[in-house]
């Protein structure tokens, strides 16, 4: 019911590609990220997937086509659809997926990451 | 899978405390309102709510307190908890809920808006 800040959030870490859980509603997280560079193809089998940028841009790769995304932008991937973020300078995202969402989907490597953070 | 910019979507409507839907996933619908005024007193029995502010500033009033959310920040209603958000200059507000959620929750009244615009 507090009010949550994200620039406050976002000042709490500078890691890259670990997102953190700010918030939860409805089986859903509102998680904040940071990223800069080129994540890995995944898609969500069971979980759309939304991106609003706060700060800066970067561009979702599709297998057919790319969407670049600025601030005040948001995009929905939808389940089962290939996706791979890259970012050219660090953008700052929020997300809202559902509780269940693993970050690099239907993969597993050396991003995974699991027990996410809550700030 | 295309991006929304949220500038030219509130560009569309000028009508105060009529949510626009922007977005679906996960059963859940992204909108978005502009709000002045003061809103009626109303709780949601199943849905959490959440109020992010894109432009501006509002009160949200709870029976024990009040929550001035700014640009830049968001906050989760739990479902079953009375709130009546006040907005003294209009704000530009993204809403996250269940698709199921009706503004005015556990009231009907002339504020209720049923069969939202997709924009």
């Amino acid at each position: 019911m507090d009010k949550v800040n994200l620039n406050q959030k976002f000042s709490l870490f500078s890691e890259q590609w670990s997102p953190k859980i700010v918030g939860e509603l409805n089986g859903q997280h509102v998680k904040l990220a940071k990223l800069k560079g080129e994540f890995v193809w995944h898609k969500h089998e069971q979980e759309d997937e939304l991106f609003y940028v706060v700060k800066g841009s970067f561009k979702m790769e599709y297998r057919d086509r790319t969407v670049e995304v600025r601030e005040n932008e948001f995009l929905i991937v939808p389940k089962g659809v290939e996706h791979k973020p890259v970012a050219e300078e660090e953008v700052w995202v929020m997300l809202f997926e559902p509780a269940s969402t693993l970050n690099t989907g239907n993969t597993e490597n050396a991003m995974t990451k699991k027990d996410l953070d809550r700030l």
